[in-house]
């Protein structure tokens, strides 16, 4: 039983290196939202399919001046940190999470102003083309639900964590767990919870354990957090040698790095999502290759906080997964258009270097290609979900976005490209999750 | 007389590290299209004039959820290769330009082609909030002509440049000029035709002396257009010490650099505004400084070209003259929004470094403020035009921009950055150049 049959030009990530352009592709939808065929003008069936599908009222046609690409998964999403994105971003981090940040993430224990900030994000993030968010919440489980049932009622795919930081070195007194106990208690109901929200819906939030970064956690409470990832077999996610000053600081209280102690407490797992990296040795990033443990790679943010340009190239010629994250609010845009133009803008930084006596770092630059890559089938692989390809078997995850400007004599890899670094927000002019339409320009 | 009064908040550069918010300020402009005053709500006459204008219907509020900015100065944009913006960023520079730009551009010897795509252009950068741009064309004076006609007509403030290079070692046969006399006399022809468009309309297209670079003009030339920029006293733009490459070939042909081939021909004077110059020497620097001759920082070209950041902030502390440009089609976004975001972005990495074994050059980080200052008054400086500021006896070239977002508790300079973080396109609602509005969204 089809339930739509969308019908124009899309393009899908092959692998890091190639796209694959469907002319005029017949996408058929199932019931449940997932693809069942994509037919080409070619394919013996094309004909007969697009007739029936007209015949029965299925067919959406995708005007010529528009494309259909899968939905962005965003990898890293502090969902309490939206009203500062674009805020604060000259302040070292540490100013930048006592004077800004704790102060504003205490302020979700008040549901109302949580309802009215998740609104808005949610739409916000659909509305940038993006279908599949990673969520780091606060440590209010039930701001966490407010956040959960907006991303259910909106449509969009979500998986979302309760914060835990109970270290009192790290974390001030008014926004803190009170004991490494209340912090898994706390942590253990809100999986309960989440997991009553929404059941049987396709696009019932997932939970994820998050440790906030190591410096906020104390031991008992990585310990008690890795004994929950395994009891529920969940996600998890984390920060990860983010700056010079995290890397170090793992260095100084446990005596190896920040990756090593992630994993000592049973962290690492191919489930597991660690935002940013960018102070990983050859070494940690094997470890994290060795636990199939995903990178997200968030470029804007990096640029403010993280010392260091990801080496995004060698991460993937390693096999090391790697997706793509706004990092909200560290990163000030909700767009992983504006991503992944970083991503490849930043890469060619690295590669040439940042001044005339700088000769760069060779074969750092990543094409458009392994960006748009990055914010779909790595951003999907990270998270195991069969999402980020238009293809038969995927879940129908879709964005359909409009080209502004006519230029006929393109390839079809020119005009990717070409929409890659034009389109924002007011470009994207349908979203859909699951097969479902869920935002429209 | 006034022709037209606003009413709003407003933003305006007071140098690089200050801005100045002007809450509801009442912005008067004069018959003549020139601010003749602003007054804040303290002021005396405030009331006054605010009722008068109110009586003469010369009002125009602007809602409490916009705000005015200055129009931005574009200070670096080659009009023929707009239709390839965004594309054939991964190529190294001698194949972009011989594989995608200069067959591009020769195609403007069509006028309808010029035509079309002038139309397109000058549209797309009044609606990305731009007012003031420093054009460089073609070789076909006719076609830049086109381009002059849709500025005045569009309402943009121009100057163009019609684009001298002659040198066969460096440009193709299909895409030259036949002789250094060839060239001179084309340019010349140019200066004459372009002074004839739109006399007596303030925003008549002013011409530019264009040598394209020092490599793709042979001395005859270089010396030529020298005299030329003397003669007429004009304003004069090229490229200098863009890449490694460019760098290095002034060095291989003259034995001195690129800089100072450039004055020694005459081209480095008060009036004259060199794009990228990543490459510069610290005396480069002091000769532009001497010559008080204004840089065109296009930092999303650089990041793919430019081999290098260039180091705003000391260039700035120097008081060399800085301005922004999106450099089309080195750079993929007609958008200064784009820019100065990247300006601040890549700044950033300079100071901390492409790598963990890598400490960056201390004190290269720009703020927003700094960033903002370079898109208005950095770059009427540049031109030595009275625009960019918010201020009695400027010219009222100004843009609207909407903030989609409430937040309540922020300050006016939190406002500000958060609002230059956050705006694309679609947020530009007005904009205004001699005190006219010539976009709407
Ligand atoms: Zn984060
Ligand atoms: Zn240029």
């Amino acid at each position: 039983m089809l339930k739509k049959v969308l019908v124009g030009n899309a393009y899908t990530a092959i692998d890091h290196h190639q796209i694959k352009f469907l002319p005029q592709a017949l996408i058929e939808i199932d019931s449940s939202g997932v693809i069942d065929r994509v037919l080409e003008p070619t394919a013996p069936d094309y004909q007969a399919a697009y007739q029936a599908a007209q015949q029965a009222h299925l067919l959406e046609k995708v005007p010529a001046d528009q494309v259909i690409f899968p939905g962005f998964v965003d990898l890293h999403v502090h969902a309490p940190q939206w009203p500062q994105a674009g805020l604060a971003l000259d302040k070292p981090l540490a100013a930048w999470l006592n004077d800004y940040t704790f102060p504003l993430e205490a302020k979700y224990q008040d549901l109302d102003f949580a309802r009215q900030v998740y609104h808005e994000l949610v739409h916000e993030l659909l509305a940038q083309g993006t279908t599949t968010v990673l969520f780091f919440g606060t440590i209010h489980p039930e701001a966490n639900l407010v956040l959960g049932e907006e991303s259910l009622h909106q449509g969009l795919r979500t998986l979302i964590g309760r914060v835990a930081m109970d270290n009192p070195d790290q974390t001030p007194a008014y926004y803190r767990d009170s004991s490494s106990q209340a912090a898994i208690v706390a942590t253990e109901t809100f999986i309960h919870q989440l997991n009553d929200l929404g059941k049987d819906n396709p696009l019932s939030p997932i939970p994820v354990i998050t440790p906030r970064f190591v410096p906020s956690c104390t031991d008992a409470t990585l310990a008690g957090l890795g004994r929950l990832a395994r009891k529920y077999d969940l996600p998890v996610q984390s920060h990860v040698s983010e700056s010079n000053w995290e890397h170090q600081y793992a260095i100084d209280r446990f005596g190896i790095h920040d990756a090593a102690v992630l994993d000592h407490f049973g962290l690492l797992t191919s489930r597991t999502v660690l935002a940013h990296a960018t102070q990983l040795t050859p070494e940690d990033q094997a470890l994290l290759r060795q636990r199939k443990t995903a990178i997200a790679h968030c470029p804007i943010s990096n640029a403010y906080f993280g010392n260091g340009v990801l080496p995004v190239n060698d991460l993937l010629a390693a096999k090391n997964r790697v997706g793509l994250g706004t990092d909200i609010s560290g990163g000030y845009s909700p767009s992983l258009y504006d991503n992944l133009r970083h991503a490849v803008a930043l890469s060619q930084v690295r590669n040439d270097g940042i001044s005339r006596d700088d000769e760069g770092i060779a074969n750092s630059r990543i094409s458009m290609v392994a960006s748009f890559y990055l914010a779909t089938v790595g951003g999907a692989e990270a998270l195991n979900l069969p999402v980020g390809r238009i293809q038969a078997g995927k879940i129908a995850d879709l964005q359909v976005v409009k080209d502004r400007f006519k230029r006929p004599t393109e390839t079809a890899q020119e005009r990717f490209e070409r929409i890659l670094y034009q389109t924002h927000r007011s470009e994207i002019m349908q979203v859909y999750t699951q097969g479902d339409q869920v935002y429209q320009a």
